[in-house]
């Protein structure tokens, strides 16, 4: 038979589906269970994005553009415009989903064996995108005491190389929740002028943004125009991630022409979902300040029952929707796989994200979870109920 | 400025978009440009797989699988079982069309510097995915004398290396409109199995079959169950290459969970685009009919009128729609460019793909182009009077 890639062997699975066979064993026994571990939004897509692809008038599904039509970047352009980021359509290539935008990112400027460097813990399918590219994360290390701030840029500049290409941030970040101040986005600006990089932001959760704080996108930070590539999508902004729409944005010409050739190569980006987000576009803000209000809401009654449990510390996000928290255990993986086959409270369990997953240093984070509280603040509260008495069990055990 | 990776410099263009700016200079000058060089069918997408979209009940546009949902599987599965492929929903991933399936299998299968041998000419996107895996194509030249049949296997073998992982066919062939025989693809199984290497075949335009010959799948071949791997796609079947939806299909146990970790970094296939997929399985067998005939009237059509003149030389295509034509010029870019700048009748030209950009070897098919065979019949007449004409003109300037 012939061998698969060492590629392909390498290539990481997520930190959840591991726990997946156990979440189908504890369904079939019937328990139910409260995913604290997805960050599949529970909010409803704005009816305008569902409803357009309703009356669509095509009779050909053909392809548009390969980097999305002419009217839907000139729409998002102007959306950006309200988000004090100024870009023209020339400036942004329609991706399928943050993620080709992260594959084309990579692939326009690292080879084999390539460096980026990523604070930790970072959203886990970098892993799987530096793979696919055949390059390396080099991680500097993000503390929970710290909220998981930017670590010092000292840590940052030790680790460059001839190989670093780029610096990457998620801002908000998934798994923290941190949000990067102007200052932080300002050190970084530096530090990749200085050894002439690049610096990409994926601000996928730029409308997540809690207690009056406000982003600062790189894009916004006109001394690194040629070096700056932002990463974006309507997954979250719109509860709309199975529309697979995303955009990759830059000043740098070279990058965006570059970024097309990969694009050219898939052809198109899906037509129906454009149809969606263009349409979503026209959300009003009103949708906005509900969604934000209701994550408000659920994330102080997460972190507040987080709170009670002895031992265990929590992150205060500011945006997005997840925080990581420590747990007074020693194996998250042992632990999240323990709840799901031997603990219920009537017959109601947890499933929890493992955050070592998240990391790419070994052995770090090892008694750190991540939850999504992308659940109706009654089911969080239960669900911290069933994880508080599950650590009392769990630890005589 | 930071530079970008040797990769993204060495991204091939498509072999059409260095006209692209020649063909909007026609339009501006009014012209009326007859599009033989594209792929995008003017067939009508089947009604069942539009209206689908248009009654979805979905209030949340929530990720799938990362394999596709079970439902849409199973019917894939279905599908082929009609086929005489037989496959369960656990062979199949869904994919963000055949370009993504290709991706999947290139990078499930070869590290950077392996080799994947291909008959040219192929799909110039093959060339895309190659650079962008990081890996090499090493071409057989197959021959317009010949009808571009499978070159002779002794070709194939003396050109494996320690380093050939697989060979990728296109079976009937973009842009030859070549049918392999069920003769030629055992020949290949038996060189793949001899030398342990991978056979992947793009099928997506399994069902453009001509003159009562039938199509034999490389999954019909038992002896290769696990060297096999096909390439599908629902954008010509059904004339939806907007939807962006394909599969990779393999009996490989360990190709399927290899492609699986691909998938899941990426997330899901877009939704909607699943919605309308799925709804197209339903499509009568008369939809398929009278596209055929069509398309058979156009072929015929078109090679009637090609073989009328002077010092042209046309394979005769079995299936899809596009076929080689060998003209008596030297350099088929420059006149393709020619004829979009310099030359009409009454206000009308045509645009068509020089043939070179689908070789791989430097040099070869120079003087031929690709024609698509995607207009009515009227207009196919028009352009190749054009063709004939501008022809004249050329061979003197």
């Amino acid at each position: 038979m012939p061998t698969i890639s060492k590629k392909g062997q390498d290539m990481p699975q997520s930190p959840i589906r591991k726990l997946v066979p156990y979440a189908e064993k504890a369904y079939q026994e019937g328990k139910t269970v409260y995913h604290l571990n997805i960050g599949q939004p529970d909010i409803k897509t704005p009816e305008i994005a569902l409803d357009a692809v309703k009356v669509h008038s095509l009779d050909i599904l053909a392809y548009t553009r390969s980097e999305g039509s002419d009217g839907y970047r000139t729409k998002i352009a102007n959306y950006y415009h309200g988000q004090n980021i100024e870009v023209n359509k020339d400036n942004i290539i329609v991706t399928t989903g943050g993620s080709e935008a992260l594959l084309f990112a990579f692939g326009s400027i690292m080879d084999v064996d390539d460096e980026v460097i990523i604070p930790e813990p970072f959203y886990a399918n970098y892993n799987g995108f530096s793979t696919a590219s055949g390059v390396n994360i080099v991680p500097v290390i993000s503390k929970i005491e710290d909220n998981f701030a930017l670590p010092p840029i000292e840590e940052f500049e030790q680790l460059i190389t001839p190989k670093t290409k780029a610096i990457l941030i998620c801002n908000p970040g998934n798994p923290t929740g941190y949000l990067y101040s102007k200052e932080e986005i300002q050190k970084l600006a530096a530090l990749v002028i200085k050894h002439d990089l690049f610096l990409i932001a994926d601000e996928v959760y730029r409308e997540f943004i809690y207690d009056g704080y406000e982003h600062y996108s790189i894009m916004q930070e006109d001394s690194i125009k040629d070096h700056a590539i932002m990463i974006d999508s309507v997954s979250k902004r719109y509860s709309m991630c199975g529309a697979r729409i995303g955009c990759l944005v830059s000043r740098n010409k070279e990058i965006i022409s570059t970024a097309l050739k990969f694009a050219q190569a898939r052809l198109s980006p899906p037509t129906l979902a454009q149809i969606a987000s263009e349409a979503a576009l026209q959300t009003p803000q009103s949708y906005f300040d509900n969604v934000i209000e209701e994550y408000v809401d659920r994330r102080n009654t997460l972190i507040r029952e987080l709170e009670k449990i002895d031992g265990v510390q929590v992150a205060k996000p500011k945006g997005a929707f997840y925080c990581i928290a420590e747990l007074p255990i020693e194996d998250a993986d042992d632990f999240a796989q323990w709840l799901l086959e031997h603990f219920d409270i009537d017959g109601e369990t947890v499933m929890v994200a493992p955050a070592a997953g998240f990391y790419s240093t070994k052995g770090v984070g090892k008694n750190q979870i991540r939850i999504a509280y992308v659940l109706k603040k009654e089911s969080l509260i239960k669900a911290v109920h069933i994880l508080s008495e599950a650590l009392k069990v769990y630890k005589k055990s």
